[in-house]
């Protein structure tokens, strides 16, 4: 599988490097408008350049590139990876429309556990709650987060709220002062020191407890994920794919 | 739904109130050679004595019992669900036979998040797996308990190597020194004070771990998941089922 | 040692119970104005009928009995545990003044593991801060609880904020858009379940975690705390303990 | 302070930068026979060609070094961190030897989260096991660890055995078939993924569970405890410390 990477800052150059190092892969070269250092396969500054077969793209530089990394993989029938954030709302559009044509992964977060965590929540949490389980969401991350909850946990809860449509969220139990409702899904944040990001799903019924707890320890995750969800939509057909479905 | 208890031990009493309290069931009485306190509904010394329609038994009483309970199920074509501990292979093969002509739920461990725990290692196990994932299992239980691993350890390795073959059991891994293998699957039990029974699975692999925790706090899950299991089985067609396809 | 326990409720009756039961305790009787059942030491309306040798008394029933039982604890030299909840500040003032001239130990909450866990954070809240750890609170109990966060976790909280002066709660961190600052201290309550009580202290620093944690399973933990808060405060010089200073 | 490091390896570059950026510390220079890459302070291929005033010396480099380092810091009474493995009997007696005249911290692992954790664990143990508490240790590593149990987990139970003499190590329960015995410590090891490092000790009583778990994210936790070590070894009188009596 030939596969180019788009953008070669942290993120690109770790993923050039685990594509280098997959069996499955063969990386056909880098594309980014400025290299910082020498790589032994083909530099690019601009799609335009690439004359080689193309399987797959993962990109993981700057929403700017999107509309040729578009153009390019549609003409060329390739899988993409789009690992970039920050995209308006006006290129979802087109993303959407292109995959129409090719099959296209779009995640910021593009980690396999919690694409198995999403997957595991969607599989059971209806049948908890119908069993009468309350569901309760702790994400923890470092102390210079600025956001809470995280983007993963609104995913979580999101996965949980699309089939128990009667749910809400609930951030803070401090304030009230009476029981829980059934319907509620609290959601708690916790900031300290360095933790790269843990997320919980608690399933609790009378007198059992489910905890589906997923750590990650590092950015590579995201690099790993990457590679994982590049091999895994190549053999897809042509459509759009998250976290939620992909795996 | 006409449910008949058989047993009146700690267990069997938990159950008739618990099928007593619940909407959708309706208990037409408990058999038991004994009755050491009366009961609103009618009391049995034997299934001959039933003269009224039922559409499942509970069974937490003795092995003994069973080829009376597996002839009134198929005569009276009733679900059954059978908690008993300790039957024989012999006895195995009866309830295989007899469950050819009704839905029978067969299994010492009848909690709900078990099953659920089962669930989630039987969906995602192979596919950790074949993502580079390591998996291990710990469970703790208190410090009477006799046996290690515990039965339900077991049923969750079982349930991890029935989709990936090649595993292998691990227990100790003081004795050894070396690296561990791929299809190693770790099995570590805790044994302290009075907890009554927590299980764990986990899938590690690069920077992340995902982690599936079931925790019971009292017997009450077993009642409970009686309770729910007969719901379940009432619904199916004719087979044996257990905590690995109830669900 | 001679003891006496004040209360035949459901927390008086199972304290007579684990009273009768060590060996080094001695059941003088039970005060209650009001018994539903027979004991087999004496039952006693009122503390003015207790003719006998009394060590300590062990009170579970109701703030209308404390003035009764501080003349009695004074006059008599005898060790108080006062387990008994809703004292008004007035109250409060009184016992204060009596453990001038008796060892008095009073909580709501008795767990002897509590009162470990509240040893431990203040053993070490004030060097893990000093040494540029973060510290957060996560608390867990069942759906039908009122209040949130739970009276231990703002026990919890006081131990920290008594010895690093400039702490500050935070329970709710979706309604801000900052990094954490270093002296907040993260609140979070999770309701779920039949949950009967988790304190989790998270001390975290550059790439490492110190997590405790302490779990109650029943109410058990109540009545086998009030056993030692009371073989331990027998042996206390005269004062007022809590679960800060006990052991 | 005045630091000068041993060693410029892996640790030794990192433990250079931390010393760097550490306002209490001065970077005087880093010994070693080889370097690969230049730093901004002084270069020294040997202890001898060291002409500055040194308050501390962190070692991160080969037993080989242990003798000239003793010497160093005898004569210029300087604290030495010796984070050095591999020392023989006969060398762990020079150090010992030298701690009279001098404070010397020795341990393979610098991390004063483990610091704490062992500290909490020596001050709690002993009162858990005498109020009828169990002890177990839960450690997790990578899949490319050899060894098991951890240097760690040793280290703990040591620290257990130290004040409690009648426990015992037990590793494996699945090969025996009876109740735990009160004395008994099981030490159980998980190996999966890349987990960096994870210790738990739990302490189990009558329906209650404190667990005190320590996390280890990465390699910067030795860095950042060699710098601690050093700052703390700095004030205390001549003496050797350890991981258990450093803080």
């Amino acid at each position: 599988m030939n596969v180019l990477v788009y953008g070669f800052g942290l993120m690109g150059k770790k993923v050039a490097q685990a594509v280098r190092e997959n069996e499955h892969m063969n990386l056909v070269g880098v594309v980014s408008p400025l290299f910082d250092a020498k790589i032994d396969e083909k530099m690019y500054t601009s799609l335009n350049e690439v004359d080689e077969s193309v399987d797959a793209i993962i990109d993981f530089s700057h929403p700017d590139n999107l509309s040729d990394i578009l153009k390019f993989g549609v003409k060329n029938h390739c899988a993409l990876v789009l690992a970039t954030t920050g995209y308006s709302q006006q290129q979802i559009l087109h993303i959407e429309e292109a995959s129409s044509q090719i099959p296209i992964f779009q995640s910021y977060n593009t980690s396999f556990g919690v694409s198995m965590l999403t997957k595991i929540v969607k599989e059971v949490a209806k049948e908890f709650y119908e069993n009468g389980y309350d569901i309760e969401i702790i994400e923890k991350h470092h102390n210079q987060k600025i956001d809470a909850p995280s983007g993963t946990a609104k995913l979580l809860y999101d996965v949980i709220h699309e089939d128990i449509e009667e749910t809400e969220e609930v951030y803070d139990r401090s304030t009230v002062h009476h029981k829980r409702e059934k319907n509620e899904v609290g959601i708690q944040s916790v900031r300290a020191g360095t933790i790269f990001g843990e997320h919980s799903v608690i399933f609790a019924g009378h007198d059992e407890i489910i905890e589906v707890k997923h750590t990650a320890l590092s950015k590579e995750v995201f690099v790993q994920g990457a590679i994982s969800a590049c091999l895994k939509i190549a053999d897809k057909e042509n459509g759009l794919f998250s976290l939620k479905n992909l795996y």
